[in-house]
């Protein structure tokens, strides 16, 4: 069974594993990333830790996990945050220069699609479509088990997708985009807004005040199935995808809104879509299984 | 060069051709497609024409354009209004069963995308995304030269996309659809609404009455602008496309309102996506050449 090096690549902390083409992760190392020292620093570590892997010039690949926008033809990051220096940055070459095996990179939501689409609740389907709620929301596309990153490694940034145009703008987002009006960050927003009395921590305190039948925070629940019903809808008029695969920590709270969410979908799509099914991501670990993955998807 | 025969099946005409693979019309027959008469004389019709087509035992393989979504696992039609009785009837396997060569069915925005991505606008471009704006609004995926129909055929059925959620509720689309507010069919209506004493036939009238100066009209094309400006940043924000290829009647009057939409687009999303190229429809017979384009884009 061929075995691949998969690489998390965070902010905060760096993973690589040693993985077989099944999902089964035989080693694993983790160091911090030490994004805040620099490029140099990042990669020197991150090369030095596929180094330990045993026996790593066995594997097929390495893929890459990283948090934002590929762009593919480059092997780049199009755009980095939380990893300063990274944008344009031939990440790609320079794994392939030190290790000599194929390299890929594509943005942790695509990556943890594509576990999810190979390995994990959409095993097999053609079209599965990842969405991650949690403080931001983000996408990912897998066509017959290749992610789809588009030109500029923005295919899957629903983040900025309107839903509700008389909204303010917030931030580099357009007024109304479904992450200022629909994540964990935005319900918790809304929650301090509207009701000052209390303070909020994150969006599952916002969605149990509502069960206990606070009249505010229903209202701002409501809200939430509104847009991320009209989000999914619109998901499924330009994909038609077999199946949501739905992961991120607000799904800690899916029982509180996502029948709801599906409902409002099922008004929002034509009969035939609403066959699609929404299910919870299952795969424990999606980021370090699916960056392995990017080689075999490509063949490797 | 091989060669394939494309079917170009519509409620009314149908057209049969013998097409060489870089898209050379070789033969060519039309006839009505006597939709009114029932499945049987369609199909009695369309195989009476391919057997015409000289030296049709040549052709490498069969694709058949519908005006519908397709069911690719079953090769039929999931849904078809304009052609009574096709709904679920086995389209290819009729094909297949009576000249022994493959056969493939698509829908007929999907075909015509086909055929700009591989020929015409998006020539080599990896992810074309063909909108139709015409009495209807329609759009068709394509992912490195393969059409992307999801699981009911319906991926494109962007006609029922919310950009104006408080729009009333017209037809069995959801309220604030897009082709109920920027379609052909959506300008002509609004105009005859607000502009109870002229007499609109056409879109196209409603643009040039606001290139005059008339208020009224000017709203209305401001509307249709912020609807489909919203429309492209949703699409650009779901797959980030190489290219939107543009057909349909309204684009006769591109001018009066597309340098507007892409201001829209601009404003709506991400700075690296404002490099998607906006092109026109270049093929003058999108239908039938992409078609015979579907063979060829399964290998055959």
């Amino acid at each position: 069974m061929k075995t691949y090096i998969g690489v998390d690549l965070g902010g905060t902390n760096v993973r690589v594993a040693k993985i077989s083409e099944d999902g089964t992760v035989l080693e694993q190392l983790k160091s911090p990333s030490y994004a805040q020292e620099g490029r140099e620093k990042v990669m020197e570590n991150l090369i030095g830790l596929i180094h330990q892997i045993p026996d790593w010039q066995s594997c097929a690949g390495i893929g890459v996990g990283v948090p934002g926008p590929c762009n593919q033809e480059t092997g780049s990051m199009s755009m980095s945050t939380n990893l300063p220096g990274f944008t344009g940055f031939p990440f790609v070459d320079t794994l392939q220069k030190e290790f000599g095996i194929p390299a890929f990179i594509d943005n942790d939501a695509n990556v943890a699609g594509l576990a999810e689409a190979l390995l994990g609740a959409g095993k097999g389907l053609p079209v599965v479509y990842y969405v991650t709620l949690s403080t931001g929301i983000g996408g990912g596309l897998v066509v017959n088990g290749m992610t789809v990153s588009g030109k500029h490694g923005y295919a899957g940034e629903i983040a900025g997708i309107v839903v509700r145009r008389e909204s303010p703008k917030y931030n580099h987002l357009a007024p109304g985009a479904v992450e200022n009006e629909a994540s964990g960050t935005a319900v918790t927003r809304k929650a301090n807004e509207r009701i000052p009395d209390m303070h909020f921590e994150h969006a599952g305190q916002v969605f149990e005040l509502a069960e206990a039948g606070n009249e505010t925070a229903r209202q701002i629940v409501a809200e939430v199935v509104q847009d991320l019903g009209q989000l999914f809808a619109t998901l499924s008029d330009v994909l038609d995808p077999d199946m949501f695969v739905i992961g991120g920590g607000m799904m800690k709270s899916a029982d509180k809104f996502m029948p709801q969410v599906i409902e409002e979908f099922n008004k929002l799509v034509q009969e035939p879509m609403r066959d699609v099914v929404f299910a919870k991501a299952e795969l424990e670990e999606p980021g370090i299984i699916g960056a392995a993955m990017l080689p075999y998807s490509h063949g490797c």
